[in-house]
Protein backbone atom coordinates (compact mmCIF):
# COMPACT_ATOMS: atom_id res chain seq x y z
CA UNK A 1 0.00 0.00 0.00
CA UNK A 2 1.36 3.87 -1.20
CA UNK A 3 -0.10 7.08 0.30
CA UNK A 4 1.33 10.20 -0.22
CA UNK A 5 5.47 10.57 -0.05
CA UNK A 6 6.32 11.11 3.52
CA UNK A 7 8.92 11.18 6.01
CA UNK A 8 9.67 8.26 8.88
CA UNK A 9 11.23 7.43 12.04
CA UNK A 10 13.09 4.09 12.60
CA UNK A 11 14.69 3.10 16.04
CA UNK A 12 16.72 0.48 15.26
CA UNK A 13 19.81 -1.73 17.17
CA UNK A 14 22.85 -3.18 15.19
CA UNK A 15 25.72 -5.66 16.05
CA UNK A 16 28.39 -2.74 14.67
CA UNK A 17 31.48 -5.60 14.43
CA UNK A 18 31.73 -5.42 10.93
CA UNK A 19 30.76 -2.04 9.76
CA UNK A 20 32.97 0.87 9.70
CA UNK A 21 30.58 2.36 11.77
CA UNK A 22 27.44 4.30 11.29
CA UNK A 23 28.92 7.13 8.39
CA UNK A 24 29.07 6.19 4.54
CA UNK A 25 32.50 6.06 3.38
CA UNK A 26 33.15 5.20 -0.23
CA UNK A 27 33.94 1.77 -0.51
CA UNK A 28 33.37 0.81 3.21
CA UNK A 29 30.14 -1.14 4.67
CA UNK A 30 28.66 1.26 7.17
CA UNK A 31 24.99 1.34 8.87
CA UNK A 32 23.88 4.35 6.92
CA UNK A 33 24.94 3.09 3.65
CA UNK A 34 23.26 -0.19 3.95
CA UNK A 35 20.15 1.21 5.06
CA UNK A 36 20.48 3.62 2.73
CA UNK A 37 20.73 0.68 -0.34
CA UNK A 38 17.70 -0.96 1.07
CA UNK A 39 15.48 2.16 1.65
CA UNK A 40 16.84 3.23 -2.28
CA UNK A 41 15.53 -0.21 -3.41
CA UNK A 42 12.28 -0.39 -1.42
CA UNK A 43 11.13 3.37 -2.85
CA UNK A 44 11.91 2.78 -6.65
CA UNK A 45 15.49 3.11 -7.17
CA UNK A 46 15.84 6.96 -6.35
CA UNK A 47 18.57 7.84 -3.77
CA UNK A 48 17.48 7.89 -0.39
CA UNK A 49 19.07 10.13 2.34
CA UNK A 50 19.32 8.66 5.79
CA UNK A 51 20.14 10.71 9.14
CA UNK A 52 21.10 8.97 11.81
CA UNK A 53 20.94 10.35 15.57
CA UNK A 54 24.54 9.53 16.81
CA UNK A 55 27.68 8.68 14.17
CA UNK A 56 28.58 5.65 16.05
CA UNK A 57 32.08 4.48 15.30
CA UNK A 58 33.45 1.27 13.38
CA UNK A 59 32.46 -1.92 15.42
CA UNK A 60 30.52 0.74 18.12
CA UNK A 61 27.20 -0.96 18.68
CA UNK A 62 23.37 0.49 18.95
CA UNK A 63 20.27 -0.51 21.52
CA UNK A 64 18.45 2.34 20.36
CA UNK A 65 20.01 4.36 17.14
CA UNK A 66 17.11 6.29 15.75
CA UNK A 67 17.18 7.24 11.82
CA UNK A 68 14.41 9.40 9.73
CA UNK A 69 14.34 9.33 5.97
CA UNK A 70 11.77 10.39 3.65
CA UNK A 71 10.42 7.97 1.06
CA UNK A 72 8.42 9.31 -1.87
CA UNK A 73 5.80 6.09 -1.83
CA UNK A 74 4.65 6.87 1.32
CA UNK A 75 4.79 3.13 2.21
CA UNK A 76 2.39 2.19 5.26
CA UNK A 77 4.31 1.35 8.42
CA UNK A 78 3.45 -1.73 9.48
CA UNK A 79 4.71 -2.89 5.47
CA UNK A 80 8.01 -0.79 5.62
CA UNK A 81 8.94 -2.41 9.23
CA UNK A 82 8.13 -6.15 7.35
CA UNK A 83 10.02 -4.89 4.32
CA UNK A 84 13.11 -3.64 6.56
CA UNK A 85 13.09 -6.77 8.92
CA UNK A 86 12.98 -8.93 5.28
CA UNK A 87 15.94 -7.13 3.52
CA UNK A 88 18.52 -5.91 6.14
CA UNK A 89 21.03 -8.32 7.47
CA UNK A 90 20.39 -9.87 10.72
CA UNK A 91 23.17 -7.64 12.72
CA UNK A 92 20.76 -4.79 12.01
CA UNK A 93 17.38 -4.92 13.00
CA UNK A 94 14.31 -1.93 12.81
CA UNK A 95 12.94 -2.09 16.45
CA UNK A 96 9.74 0.67 15.68
CA UNK A 97 8.82 2.54 12.55
CA UNK A 98 6.65 5.45 12.56
CA UNK A 99 5.42 8.26 10.61
CA UNK A 100 6.95 11.97 11.41
CA UNK A 101 6.22 15.29 10.22
CA UNK A 102 8.68 16.61 7.40
CA UNK A 103 10.59 18.81 10.15
CA UNK A 104 11.84 15.62 12.38
CA UNK A 105 15.43 15.55 12.28
CA UNK A 106 16.73 12.75 14.01
CA UNK A 107 19.76 14.60 14.77
CA UNK A 108 19.36 17.88 15.47
CA UNK A 109 16.05 17.05 17.45
CA UNK A 110 17.65 15.08 20.36
CA UNK A 111 17.83 16.57 23.60
CA UNK A 112 19.68 13.62 25.26
CA UNK A 113 21.61 10.82 24.28
CA UNK A 114 22.75 7.80 26.26
CA UNK A 115 25.89 5.93 26.00
CA UNK A 116 27.02 2.46 27.72
CA UNK A 117 30.06 1.01 28.02
CA UNK A 118 30.08 -2.99 28.91
CA UNK A 119 32.90 -4.88 30.49
CA UNK A 120 32.98 -8.40 30.89
CA UNK A 121 34.06 -9.21 34.64
CA UNK A 122 33.68 -12.75 34.25
CA UNK A 123 37.36 -14.58 35.34
CA UNK A 124 37.43 -16.66 32.10
CA UNK A 125 36.12 -14.88 29.66
CA UNK A 126 32.60 -15.04 28.05
CA UNK A 127 33.58 -15.91 24.32
CA UNK A 128 29.90 -14.91 23.74
CA UNK A 129 30.83 -11.79 25.07
CA UNK A 130 34.06 -11.23 22.48
CA UNK A 131 32.49 -8.86 20.38
CA UNK A 132 30.15 -7.36 22.59
CA UNK A 133 32.37 -6.14 25.79
CA UNK A 134 35.58 -5.61 26.42
CA UNK A 135 37.22 -8.41 29.18
CA UNK A 136 38.32 -6.51 32.09
CA UNK A 137 39.40 -8.94 34.99
CA UNK A 138 41.46 -6.36 37.17
CA UNK A 139 40.11 -5.32 40.41
CA UNK A 140 37.68 -2.25 40.39
CA UNK A 141 38.30 0.31 43.10
CA UNK A 142 34.76 1.37 43.55
CA UNK A 143 35.54 4.09 45.71
CA UNK A 144 37.94 5.79 43.75
CA UNK A 145 35.91 5.28 40.34
CA UNK A 146 33.07 6.53 42.37
CA UNK A 147 34.57 10.14 43.12
CA UNK A 148 36.07 10.65 39.60
CA UNK A 149 32.59 9.50 38.00
CA UNK A 150 31.00 12.38 40.21
CA UNK A 151 33.51 15.22 38.42
CA UNK A 152 31.67 14.37 35.07
CA UNK A 153 28.30 15.63 35.01
CA UNK A 154 27.48 19.31 34.54
CA UNK A 155 28.21 21.60 31.55
CA UNK A 156 31.72 21.42 30.62
CA UNK A 157 34.04 21.52 27.48
CA UNK A 158 34.76 17.97 26.74
CA UNK A 159 38.29 18.80 24.66
CA UNK A 160 40.16 16.52 26.86
CA UNK A 161 38.63 13.80 25.87
CA UNK A 162 37.68 14.34 22.37
CA UNK A 163 39.33 12.47 19.28
CA UNK A 164 42.25 14.77 17.40
CA UNK A 165 40.02 13.62 14.31
CA UNK A 166 36.72 15.94 15.74
CA UNK A 167 35.95 18.48 14.20
CA UNK A 168 33.21 20.42 16.29
CA UNK A 169 34.35 23.60 17.27
CA UNK A 170 32.24 24.15 20.07
CA UNK A 171 33.19 21.49 22.51
CA UNK A 172 30.79 22.39 25.44
CA UNK A 173 27.91 19.95 26.69
CA UNK A 174 26.15 19.12 29.60
CA UNK A 175 26.56 15.71 31.23
CA UNK A 176 23.21 14.74 33.45
CA UNK A 177 24.49 11.25 34.21
CA UNK A 178 28.19 9.14 34.93
CA UNK A 179 27.49 6.09 36.31
CA UNK A 180 29.74 2.45 36.94
CA UNK A 181 27.08 -0.01 37.52
CA UNK A 182 27.90 -3.96 38.56
CA UNK A 183 24.62 -5.77 38.09
CA UNK A 184 26.23 -9.45 38.96
CA UNK A 185 29.58 -10.17 38.96
CA UNK A 186 29.69 -11.06 35.43
CA UNK A 187 29.41 -7.78 34.09
CA UNK A 188 29.97 -4.15 34.70
CA UNK A 189 28.33 -1.18 32.66
CA UNK A 190 29.14 2.47 32.44
CA UNK A 191 26.05 4.65 31.65
CA UNK A 192 26.56 8.18 30.08
CA UNK A 193 23.69 10.53 29.57
CA UNK A 194 24.13 14.02 27.92
CA UNK A 195 22.80 16.61 25.46
CA UNK A 196 25.88 15.64 22.84
CA UNK A 197 28.71 13.72 22.44
CA UNK A 198 32.71 14.75 20.92
CA UNK A 199 34.05 11.78 18.91
CA UNK A 200 35.72 9.25 20.87
CA UNK A 201 34.45 11.45 23.96
CA UNK A 202 32.67 7.97 25.96
CA UNK A 203 35.91 5.84 24.91
CA UNK A 204 38.50 8.05 26.10
CA UNK A 205 36.44 9.09 29.28
CA UNK A 206 36.20 4.96 29.54
CA UNK A 207 39.95 4.32 29.08
CA UNK A 208 40.80 6.95 31.96
CA UNK A 209 38.06 6.05 34.56
CA UNK A 210 39.85 2.45 33.85
CA UNK A 211 42.97 3.23 35.14
CA UNK A 212 41.28 5.20 38.13
CA UNK A 213 40.04 1.93 38.93
CA UNK A 214 43.14 0.07 38.75
CA UNK A 215 44.56 2.68 41.16
CA UNK A 216 46.49 3.74 38.52
CA UNK A 217 45.25 7.65 38.99
CA UNK A 218 43.71 9.55 40.80
CA UNK A 219 40.34 10.62 40.80
CA UNK A 220 41.65 14.36 40.27
CA UNK A 221 42.47 13.27 37.25
CA UNK A 222 39.53 13.83 35.24
CA UNK A 223 39.20 17.69 36.51
CA UNK A 224 42.97 18.05 35.21
CA UNK A 225 41.93 16.31 31.90
CA UNK A 226 38.77 18.93 31.76
CA UNK A 227 40.45 21.76 33.26
CA UNK A 228 43.13 21.71 30.95
CA UNK A 229 41.98 20.13 27.78
CA UNK A 230 44.97 18.16 27.11
CA UNK A 231 44.34 15.07 25.56
CA UNK A 232 47.67 13.50 26.61
CA UNK A 233 46.61 13.14 30.15
CA UNK A 234 43.92 10.99 29.49
CA UNK A 235 43.68 6.95 29.53
CA UNK A 236 43.63 5.36 26.27
CA UNK A 237 40.48 4.95 23.84
CA UNK A 238 38.89 1.84 25.21
CA UNK A 239 37.97 -0.66 22.18
CA UNK A 240 35.02 0.06 20.22
CA UNK A 241 33.19 -3.40 20.78
CA UNK A 242 32.21 -2.28 24.46
CA UNK A 243 30.31 0.84 23.61
CA UNK A 244 26.44 1.06 22.94
CA UNK A 245 24.55 4.20 21.81
CA UNK A 246 21.58 2.85 24.07
CA UNK A 247 18.83 5.19 23.89
CA UNK A 248 17.91 8.75 22.69
CA UNK A 249 15.60 11.09 23.67
CA UNK A 250 13.50 13.70 21.72
CA UNK A 251 11.11 16.20 23.33
CA UNK A 252 7.06 16.82 22.26
CA UNK A 253 5.43 14.38 19.87
CA UNK A 254 8.92 12.54 19.77
CA UNK A 255 9.28 11.75 23.35
CA UNK A 256 10.09 8.05 23.76
CA UNK A 257 8.56 5.55 25.27
CA UNK A 258 11.02 4.15 28.17
CA UNK B 1 57.15 -24.71 36.36
CA UNK B 2 57.61 -27.84 34.39
CA UNK B 3 56.51 -31.22 36.33
CA UNK B 4 56.62 -34.58 34.86
CA UNK B 5 54.41 -35.21 31.93
CA UNK B 6 50.72 -35.69 32.63
CA UNK B 7 47.05 -35.63 31.09
CA UNK B 8 44.65 -32.36 31.61
CA UNK B 9 41.31 -31.77 31.64
CA UNK B 10 39.93 -28.35 29.85
CA UNK B 11 36.67 -27.41 30.20
CA UNK B 12 36.05 -24.67 27.66
CA UNK B 13 33.52 -22.66 26.17
CA UNK B 14 33.40 -20.97 22.35
CA UNK B 15 31.14 -19.20 20.12
CA UNK B 16 31.57 -21.39 17.44
CA UNK B 17 30.47 -19.13 14.47
CA UNK B 18 33.61 -18.71 12.78
CA UNK B 19 34.83 -22.39 12.72
CA UNK B 20 33.87 -25.54 10.72
CA UNK B 21 32.43 -27.55 13.67
CA UNK B 22 34.97 -29.33 16.28
CA UNK B 23 37.02 -31.91 14.49
CA UNK B 24 39.75 -31.16 12.95
CA UNK B 25 39.34 -30.97 8.45
CA UNK B 26 42.52 -30.24 6.45
CA UNK B 27 42.33 -27.04 5.54
CA UNK B 28 39.40 -25.73 7.78
CA UNK B 29 39.75 -23.73 10.76
CA UNK B 30 37.97 -26.07 13.43
CA UNK B 31 37.54 -25.52 17.10
CA UNK B 32 39.69 -28.55 17.83
CA UNK B 33 42.80 -27.64 15.55
CA UNK B 34 42.80 -24.32 16.93
CA UNK B 35 43.37 -26.22 20.40
CA UNK B 36 46.20 -28.44 19.24
CA UNK B 37 48.10 -25.80 17.38
CA UNK B 38 48.35 -23.97 20.28
CA UNK B 39 48.97 -26.70 22.70
CA UNK B 40 51.68 -28.08 20.26
CA UNK B 41 53.68 -24.72 20.79
CA UNK B 42 53.08 -24.53 24.44
CA UNK B 43 54.29 -28.24 24.75
CA UNK B 44 57.76 -27.62 22.81
CA UNK B 45 56.61 -28.39 18.93
CA UNK B 46 55.83 -31.94 19.29
CA UNK B 47 51.98 -32.71 18.59
CA UNK B 48 49.13 -32.90 21.18
CA UNK B 49 46.79 -34.27 20.22
CA UNK B 50 43.16 -33.33 21.84
CA UNK B 51 39.88 -35.04 22.59
CA UNK B 52 36.61 -33.85 22.54
CA UNK B 53 33.39 -34.89 24.47
CA UNK B 54 31.12 -34.11 21.83
CA UNK B 55 31.91 -33.37 17.81
CA UNK B 56 29.95 -29.99 17.30
CA UNK B 57 29.02 -28.88 14.29
CA UNK B 58 30.07 -26.35 12.02
CA UNK B 59 28.77 -22.69 13.77
CA UNK B 60 27.47 -24.69 17.03
CA UNK B 61 28.46 -23.12 19.85
CA UNK B 62 29.69 -24.74 23.19
CA UNK B 63 29.27 -23.47 26.64
CA UNK B 64 30.81 -26.61 28.49
CA UNK B 65 32.87 -28.66 26.35
CA UNK B 66 34.98 -30.78 27.89
CA UNK B 67 38.73 -32.05 25.88
CA UNK B 68 41.64 -33.98 27.53
CA UNK B 69 45.11 -33.99 26.11
CA UNK B 70 48.43 -34.97 27.08
CA UNK B 71 51.71 -32.61 27.72
CA UNK B 72 54.75 -34.07 27.94
CA UNK B 73 56.15 -30.79 29.85
CA UNK B 74 53.57 -31.17 32.77
CA UNK B 75 52.83 -27.42 33.13
CA UNK B 76 51.30 -26.50 36.45
CA UNK B 77 47.67 -25.85 35.87
CA UNK B 78 47.81 -22.34 37.00
CA UNK B 79 49.95 -21.67 34.31
CA UNK B 80 48.35 -24.02 31.49
CA UNK B 81 44.73 -22.00 32.05
CA UNK B 82 46.96 -18.37 31.60
CA UNK B 83 48.66 -19.46 28.88
CA UNK B 84 45.66 -20.70 27.09
CA UNK B 85 43.90 -17.37 27.95
CA UNK B 86 46.51 -15.62 26.53
CA UNK B 87 47.45 -17.97 23.18
CA UNK B 88 43.57 -18.65 22.28
CA UNK B 89 41.58 -16.59 20.23
CA UNK B 90 38.67 -14.72 21.98
CA UNK B 91 35.67 -16.39 20.62
CA UNK B 92 37.65 -20.12 22.19
CA UNK B 93 38.05 -19.29 26.42
CA UNK B 94 38.84 -21.87 28.53
CA UNK B 95 36.70 -22.25 31.72
CA UNK B 96 38.96 -24.44 34.09
CA UNK B 97 41.90 -26.79 33.69
CA UNK B 98 42.57 -29.71 35.90
CA UNK B 99 45.25 -32.11 36.18
CA UNK B 100 43.86 -35.55 35.45
CA UNK B 101 44.66 -39.62 35.81
CA UNK B 102 46.45 -40.69 32.33
CA UNK B 103 43.59 -43.04 32.06
CA UNK B 104 40.78 -40.07 31.78
CA UNK B 105 39.29 -40.11 28.43
CA UNK B 106 36.68 -36.68 28.11
CA UNK B 107 34.70 -38.69 25.40
CA UNK B 108 33.87 -42.57 26.40
CA UNK B 109 33.84 -40.89 30.26
CA UNK B 110 30.91 -39.24 29.39
CA UNK B 111 27.49 -40.35 31.52
CA UNK B 112 25.37 -37.54 29.83
CA UNK B 113 25.44 -34.74 27.87
CA UNK B 114 23.32 -31.69 27.63
CA UNK B 115 22.15 -30.11 24.47
CA UNK B 116 20.71 -26.45 24.20
CA UNK B 117 18.85 -24.88 21.51
CA UNK B 118 17.83 -21.16 21.71
CA UNK B 119 15.46 -19.42 19.91
CA UNK B 120 15.20 -15.32 19.87
CA UNK B 121 11.35 -14.65 20.45
CA UNK B 122 11.75 -10.58 20.68
CA UNK B 123 9.38 -9.55 17.76
CA UNK B 124 12.05 -7.45 16.51
CA UNK B 125 15.19 -9.86 16.79
CA UNK B 126 18.17 -8.81 18.67
CA UNK B 127 21.20 -8.39 16.34
CA UNK B 128 23.42 -9.50 19.13
CA UNK B 129 21.54 -12.75 18.85
CA UNK B 130 21.85 -13.30 15.25
CA UNK B 131 24.79 -15.81 16.13
CA UNK B 132 23.26 -16.97 18.89
CA UNK B 133 19.49 -18.15 18.38
CA UNK B 134 17.31 -18.88 15.89
CA UNK B 135 14.82 -15.83 15.29
CA UNK B 136 11.19 -17.44 15.24
CA UNK B 137 8.41 -15.15 15.82
CA UNK B 138 5.34 -17.33 15.21
CA UNK B 139 3.58 -18.65 18.49
CA UNK B 140 4.06 -21.65 20.00
CA UNK B 141 1.23 -24.23 20.63
CA UNK B 142 3.34 -24.95 24.11
CA UNK B 143 0.40 -27.51 25.14
CA UNK B 144 0.82 -29.38 21.56
CA UNK B 145 5.12 -28.62 22.27
CA UNK B 146 4.73 -30.38 25.36
CA UNK B 147 2.87 -33.47 24.40
CA UNK B 148 5.66 -33.81 21.74
CA UNK B 149 8.12 -33.65 24.18
CA UNK B 150 7.26 -36.20 26.20
CA UNK B 151 7.93 -38.77 23.65
CA UNK B 152 11.22 -38.34 24.36
CA UNK B 153 12.67 -39.47 26.91
CA UNK B 154 13.78 -42.92 27.29
CA UNK B 155 15.50 -45.60 25.64
CA UNK B 156 15.63 -45.55 21.85
CA UNK B 157 16.71 -45.57 18.27
CA UNK B 158 17.27 -42.37 17.30
CA UNK B 159 17.90 -43.28 13.12
CA UNK B 160 14.77 -41.15 12.35
CA UNK B 161 16.30 -38.02 13.72
CA UNK B 162 19.87 -38.76 12.40
CA UNK B 163 21.60 -37.09 9.18
CA UNK B 164 22.52 -39.46 6.69
CA UNK B 165 26.02 -38.22 7.54
CA UNK B 166 25.91 -40.45 10.22
CA UNK B 167 28.29 -43.55 10.45
CA UNK B 168 27.27 -45.13 13.68
CA UNK B 169 25.73 -48.48 13.83
CA UNK B 170 24.47 -48.12 17.03
CA UNK B 171 21.57 -45.58 16.74
CA UNK B 172 19.96 -46.52 20.69
CA UNK B 173 20.92 -44.15 23.27
CA UNK B 174 19.07 -43.02 26.26
CA UNK B 175 17.09 -39.77 26.63
CA UNK B 176 17.01 -39.02 30.02
CA UNK B 177 15.08 -35.16 29.36
CA UNK B 178 13.73 -32.93 27.14
CA UNK B 179 12.13 -29.52 27.68
CA UNK B 180 11.10 -25.77 26.60
CA UNK B 181 11.08 -23.05 28.23
CA UNK B 182 10.61 -19.17 27.93
CA UNK B 183 12.36 -17.78 31.02
CA UNK B 184 11.13 -14.42 29.51
CA UNK B 185 9.25 -13.58 26.81
CA UNK B 186 11.99 -13.20 24.36
CA UNK B 187 14.02 -16.26 24.33
CA UNK B 188 13.18 -19.67 24.54
CA UNK B 189 15.76 -22.61 24.87
CA UNK B 190 14.99 -26.06 24.20
CA UNK B 191 16.79 -28.67 26.70
CA UNK B 192 18.06 -32.36 25.59
CA UNK B 193 19.96 -34.53 28.13
CA UNK B 194 21.19 -37.67 26.61
CA UNK B 195 23.78 -40.38 27.54
CA UNK B 196 24.63 -39.72 23.81
CA UNK B 197 23.52 -37.79 20.70
CA UNK B 198 24.15 -39.06 16.60
CA UNK B 199 25.07 -36.06 14.27
CA UNK B 200 22.22 -33.71 13.41
CA UNK B 201 20.11 -35.00 16.31
CA UNK B 202 18.96 -32.09 18.39
CA UNK B 203 18.87 -30.13 15.31
CA UNK B 204 16.58 -32.23 13.79
CA UNK B 205 14.63 -33.10 16.70
CA UNK B 206 14.36 -29.18 16.99
CA UNK B 207 13.40 -28.37 13.27
CA UNK B 208 10.13 -31.37 13.81
CA UNK B 209 9.11 -29.66 17.17
CA UNK B 210 9.03 -26.30 15.92
CA UNK B 211 6.65 -27.88 13.22
CA UNK B 212 4.31 -29.37 16.10
CA UNK B 213 4.52 -26.06 18.00
CA UNK B 214 3.46 -23.74 14.66
CA UNK B 215 0.49 -26.60 14.47
CA UNK B 216 1.68 -27.99 11.29
CA UNK B 217 2.33 -31.48 12.62
CA UNK B 218 0.88 -33.59 15.21
CA UNK B 219 2.96 -34.48 18.75
CA UNK B 220 2.15 -37.92 17.20
CA UNK B 221 4.61 -37.62 14.47
CA UNK B 222 7.35 -38.03 17.20
CA UNK B 223 6.54 -41.63 17.70
CA UNK B 224 6.52 -42.37 13.89
CA UNK B 225 9.58 -40.85 13.13
CA UNK B 226 11.26 -42.82 16.16
CA UNK B 227 8.96 -46.19 15.41
CA UNK B 228 9.60 -45.61 11.43
CA UNK B 229 13.19 -44.53 11.77
CA UNK B 230 12.33 -42.41 8.68
CA UNK B 231 14.28 -39.00 8.79
CA UNK B 232 12.32 -37.74 5.23
CA UNK B 233 9.31 -37.52 8.26
CA UNK B 234 10.94 -34.99 10.46
CA UNK B 235 11.33 -31.33 9.63
CA UNK B 236 14.15 -29.20 8.73
CA UNK B 237 17.67 -29.73 10.22
CA UNK B 238 17.55 -26.24 12.76
CA UNK B 239 20.14 -24.00 12.08
CA UNK B 240 23.84 -24.84 13.70
CA UNK B 241 23.56 -21.29 15.55
CA UNK B 242 20.74 -21.78 18.24
CA UNK B 243 22.75 -25.11 19.32
CA UNK B 244 25.24 -24.85 22.49
CA UNK B 245 26.50 -28.17 24.10
CA UNK B 246 25.87 -27.12 27.24
CA UNK B 247 27.45 -29.26 29.67
CA UNK B 248 29.03 -33.17 30.06
CA UNK B 249 28.50 -34.95 33.26
CA UNK B 250 31.18 -37.67 34.17
CA UNK B 251 31.11 -39.78 37.71
CA UNK B 252 33.51 -40.25 40.30
CA UNK B 253 36.64 -38.00 40.52
CA UNK B 254 35.46 -36.31 37.17
CA UNK B 255 31.76 -35.58 38.23
CA UNK B 256 31.25 -31.64 37.52
CA UNK B 257 30.65 -29.06 40.09
CA UNK B 258 26.95 -27.93 38.79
Amino acid sequence: MSGPAGRYRLDLAYDGTEYAGWQVQPGRKTVQGTLEQVLTRLDGGEAVHVRGAGRTDAGTHARGQVADFRLRSGLETGELAYALRRMLPGDIRPQRVKAVDDSFNARRDALRKCYRYRLDRSPTGDPFLARFALHYMRPVDRAALGAALLRLPGRKDWSGFASSKCTVENRVREMFEARYDEPDGNEGWFTFTAEGFLTHMVRNIVGTLLLVAAGLQEPARLDEILASGDRRLAGETAPARGLYLWRVDYGGAQATRS
